[in-house]
């Protein structure tokens, strides 16, 4: 397999050259890259191109490619699926386009090849965490009834699943997964400790947020938030937050407990 | 709590009415509505413009209404959110700002409130059958480090989850949602039987799919699938699928065989 060089977040460097300038170039050729194979290109970067993983496209931290499904269509009509062996409703993507568009990809970005399907392992937070730490991730967007079984095997694709649903395409469960494995990227959320007590970081849910007026429709903010006092405030969130996981989540509580009761 | 009319998928009717110009006005005057409160309002209809949920917007089966929660935010700057009550990183929406967002948008659409969040109950097939039988629901986007407890405790909101996962903000998880409840109303679908076989329909995920070429890289497609004989595809499929569930997520498989063992 060979590797082209990939694309960079910045088209060009100056001539004037500092080392912080040449640093910052060595981040961006080494940028964490999403590569989507779509029938969609012009949907993306949509949602990701707004708020934190919008700053962090701008910033080079990490960089967004699609590659156009249709451009490796069949004949004149850059046909891309075909009726289904066996019979049955709906359209399945062609094995010979799609080998020719994951051979492309593949000598693009070194990361895993993923199909987004409801039949894959089911995406968390542990996975986010695992991509995050990769080079970069290629991810295959089905559309119609989806692709051939036989380039699954071919290639041995992992496949993953957003969750118990189905939706039309994998596009918005790619902007999905692309945005809970970006804002784990060093760098991308402003305060480094934004992740620490937020849902499933630690096996648990959050803990309740209260924040300004003091009093709102007769409501106060529980009086221990405003007592200043620090040991006792982290006591309650966290107190709060294994109520909320016990009583909303028992399989996420039951694992909790297995780990801590083994710590302890 | 007052209802306002809703406002339409078309504007206007024509002068020259047949009855079959009124009926599609009745129809979209109940087309299925989504409502969706965030900071992000440019960032919709995104994906969900694309292909068949953006052809049925195109049709008037569904609408889409953003509201803007800027619009609603206090002083010169519009602000909406404030630090947490007893501290920690992040920003957290203001409930008097929610409140008003909230209000105007309860006066709008009938449809349940929902808040997008981590710690909700996590959105399935199930649930995008039921969104799907209603009028429409409202979706509130957070941002940050989410909302008052408050707000969720005074209107009683619902908290749904994508899954075990930290978004940067609610819009992806509105749009997942929007797809899957979409899909599933009458006349999206170009075919009502699409859905019969897919991942979650009965329980099971679905069988391999095969399409042309007959042989692809050596790999030919199986024979069953080949011989014409429907009833033979027809139970080769329900054993493939069976086999999958069985070894991929042996929880659904656990609840299907409960089900229909108790059938028989």
């Amino acid at each position: 397999m060979t590797q082209t060089p990939r694309s960079h977040g910045r088209k060009s460097i100056a001539a004037s050259l500092k080392p912080r300038d040449l640093m910052e170039e060595t981040r961006l050729a080494r940028a964490w890259t999403a590569q989507v194979i779509t029938l969609f290109p012009q949907a993306f970067p949509g949602v990701l191109g707004e708020s934190l993983t919008g700053k962090a496209l701008k910033e080079g931290i990490w960089q967004l490619e699609t590659v156009d499904l249709r451009d490796f269509g069949e004949g004149k009509h850059r046909n891309v699926d075909d009726t289904p062996a066996g019979g049955g409703a709906g359209m399945v993507l062609r094995p010979d386009v799609m080998g020719r568009v994951i051979d492309h990809a593949l000598g693009r970005n070194p990361g895993p090849l993923v199909y987004l399907s409801p039949r894959g392992r089911r995406f968390d937070q542990q996975m986010a965490r695992d991509w995050a730490t990769l080079p970069g991730v290629t991810l295959i967007c089905g559309r119609f009834e989806g692709l051939d079984q036989r380039v699954l095997d071919h290639y041995r694709i992992a496949e993953v699943s957003l969750g118990d649903f189905v939706l039309t395409g994998g596009e918005i469960a790619a902007q999905a997964m692309l945005d809970a494995t970006v804002r784990l990227l060093p760098g991308v959320l402003g305060n480094a400790d934004s992740t620490a007590e937020e849902s499933h970081s630690d096996g648990l849910l959050e803990h309740p947020q209260y924040t300004r007026p003091a009093e709102w429709k007769g409501l106060p903010i529980p009086d221990v938030l405003m007592s200043g006092h620090h040991g006792e405030i982290a006591k309650w969130r966290r107190r709060m937050a294994e109520d909320l996981t016990r009583q909303r989540r028992p399989d996420l509580w039951s694992a909790y407990k297995g780990r801590t009761d083994g710590k302890s």
